[in-house]
């Protein structure tokens, strides 16, 4: 009975420590579309549980009850979220860049979705108001600045030196916005990349500080898949440590950094948790984010006691500390394996190019597609790389999604793919994939 | 320790039809404040659980889990919901009405409140734009309406009818409204009324349908009360249900109905659950509405199942049913007698009127300030109401909410309090509100 029933308990509400597990047994299934975009099908590893092994997990899932007042996570919580669980957080930020994070900073959300919103609701305030975004960007950038009746200033990634982001264009792109009248506001940086999976260089995040410094911008840092690094040579820094370590304070730069529940090894989409951490703005813009957040009343309060577990797993010396980093472990180095399974399968295609998988859920190839396919496309009112991934889905099953939903270098075209899938359906996946591309190529060649 | 791990199991995931027993799980603590705001001190019942007497439950619980694709609850879901859950909605919404309701016009949001900002968002195209709102209003309409750059049409609800919405008032403002160039969009209905606490005859609703077909305007209804009505002669009807008895349908009326976990006799407002059901909306206009709810990939599965627990509870013949109803019963009518008590303790303060409390959680009543009060507010730069409430705050601890935060009729005062305190604390409350109120009127005399 207790198997069963700890399971239940273990798997159903998030007030153990031990995430992976919980992760685990949440995650035990398959969907059917091999490379689905959704995040539902992360590896998976199945665990014997002996609650013995786990007295952190207990201990802390009565300290969060605890946090909570009257322990009622039914009731509305404080707008900004939970304090205690806020103090974990701030305590997990001030662990990982080893700079003071406050919990007056952090607001908890329900996912990262609605804090973007958030911030992009407080930002533009007429149509002349402009936010330099990447392209490629995660649609909801370019989504949220148009339902908040703004302008996207693009700045493009240079994909032949990885997805750089570099600074001449960031300027140019900045300059032009100017010249055409357009108050630009904030910089959205998503480090690592979504849809690109680049990871940007420390002295490349240096020089972004500091351009936003110069220029007045307030910097939206989109580091959501801070956990997501796959390559020994790069590390993850957080925005806000990197402009610490430059000597910037409160008082010298705006920084909002965005945090989910939803990537990492964790993956718990369906929760909705998540947070941003505000640090950089006067007590008088402080007042207005508080009250956009109020409107809402609070974010659900099991997203919130997840996204302070995120921020403070196991340590050395806890019971469940073995088993959390081997799981840990191996997701992440599974997930590293499947992008280079992935990424060296793309180079072989035929008129296909990728860059280096990095970090992130993803990799965003590009492909040359025949002229033949391109006026297909155009005879089916379909976009190119559109029309490629339909017929890849309809003659495999497998889901790309189009470059053109991204944004990119006009008269390129790409895909983005996850690194989701089962690690043992990969090879299953490429072999598919291969026989499919070079039919298409048969079939369209110039 | 099955009791120990089954009271877990059952707390802290509603996979259990049985969510007052949930309910009063989760809720079992009082705070500090006797008249909080926040719906965390819901009347608490406690019971021993015996898990076989409840298989419907368990049943239950096992098929909302085959519902959701996966068995994920840690996944994304459909951006309008997991499609089985909506499915049991829809069948719950036939059950109400005894009007057929389809699963695709649900969309299953994080509480009531994102579902009324995507409707803003929607309908609010310019400045131009307005939205007819009662006053006294809940707040989110108001700051949902600023947000979103449209003006919003007030229309005063009629404190001496009870506050009756009545049908010369809403013509008239409507009227006036156009004749400043205002595009009027939509109509916002509170029933049962938060702060006002009325439920509307059933004659008046046909009369607000009839309203808004000849007008073409939006029926936003906000529905969210509709277990809670208190009194044998008024019942809830849905908007949707009166305009469907009327002969309007697909064609005739647009009608948007708001329902959420918060309130009813569950109050599981922590969770973040709730809906919308919209028809009378062209298929263009659905597709947006579609985007919208993409935008934000998806609200959190444990809310979602939460909201197909609200509109399915237990029946005649399953083995709940019995406790279930007992305790519902116990709830709702704990919730009546409270809102009796405090209805009648405020008739009896100098100065005080308070209308007949139908519905909802709130009793408004109207207080006559005496001028020395409104003197002594406005040299404290406080608008009079909120100077009464801090005051009886300061000296009780006792939480009213000034009119002012609602709308009322310029010169009237007025203040919310809720009908949530435990109802054994309830005279100790009537007793200091009197001591104060006492005191007040001697200090501030004219």
């Amino acid at each position: 009975m207790w198997k069963f029933v700890s399971r239940k308990f273990l798997t159903h509400f998030p007030t153990s420590s031990f995430y992976p597990l919980l992760f685990s047994l949440l995650h035990s299934h398959s969907l059917a579309s091999p490379l689905s975009l959704s995040h539902s099908n992360f590896p998976v590893t199945t665990h014997n549980i002996n609650p013995k092994e786990y007295s952190d997990s207990i201990e802390r899932a009565w300290r969060i009850l605890d946090q909570i007042p009257g322990r009622a996570t039914g009731a509305y919580s404080h707008s900004q979220g939970i304090k205690g669980l806020r103090d974990t957080i701030a305590a997990g930020i001030e662990a990982r860049d080893g700079f003071p994070a406050d919990p007056n900073d952090i607001f908890l959300t329900d996912g990262a979705s609605p804090g973007v919103h958030m911030m992009m609701q407080l930002l533009i305030r007429s149509e002349n108001d402009g936010i330099l975004c990447p392209i490629p960007q995660y649609p909801l950038y370019s989504a949220s600045i148009t339902l908040h009746g703004g302008k996207l200033v693009p700045y493009y990634l240079n994909e032949e030196t990885g997805w750089g982001l570099e600074m001449p264009e960031l300027k140019k792109q900045l300059e032009d916005a100017k010249s055409k009248g357009i108050n630009v506001r904030a910089l959205v940086v998503i480090n690592p990349g979504n849809p690109t999976g680049q990871v940007l260089p420390e002295e490349n995040q240096k020089q972004i500080v500091q351009f936003c410094k110069e220029e007045g911008l307030v910097l939206l840092a989109d580091e959501v898949y801070q956990e997501n690094v796959y390559v020994p040579e790069k590390k993850f820094h957080s925005f806000k440590k990197v402009s610490r370590s430059l000597g910037y304070g409160e008082n010298d730069i705006s920084v909002v950094s965005f945090q989910s529940v939803s990537k990492g090894y964790y993956g718990e989409c369906g929760k909705r948790g998540g947070y941003f951490e505000v640090t950089g703005f006067s007590s008088d813009v402080r007042e207005q984010i508080y009250k956009m957040a109020s409107v809402n009343l609070c974010s659900n309060v099991s997203g919130q006691i997840l996204a302070s577990l995120v921020m403070s797993p196991p340590e050395v010396g806890d019971d469940s500390y073995e088993s959390y980093f081997a799981e840990k472990d191996e997701i992440l180095t599974s997930m590293a394996r499947r992008a280079k399974t992935l990424e060296e399968a793309f180079k072989k295609l035929e008129g296909v190019t990728c860059n280096k998988a990095e970090g992130a859920m993803y990799l965003f190839p590009r492909i040359e597609l025949p002229n033949k396919a391109i006026e297909a496309a155009k005879a089916e009112n379909t976009v190119p790389d559109a029309f490629y991934c339909k017929q890849l889905l309809q003659a495999t099953g497998i889901v790309f999604v189009p470059g053109s939903g991204f944004g990119q270098v006009p008269g390129t075209w790409h895909f983005r793919c996850t690194i989701l899938p089962q690690e043992e359906k990969i090879p299953a996946i490429v072999t598919r994939l291969t026989k499919f591309h070079e039919n298409f190529m048969d079939q369209f060649h110039d």
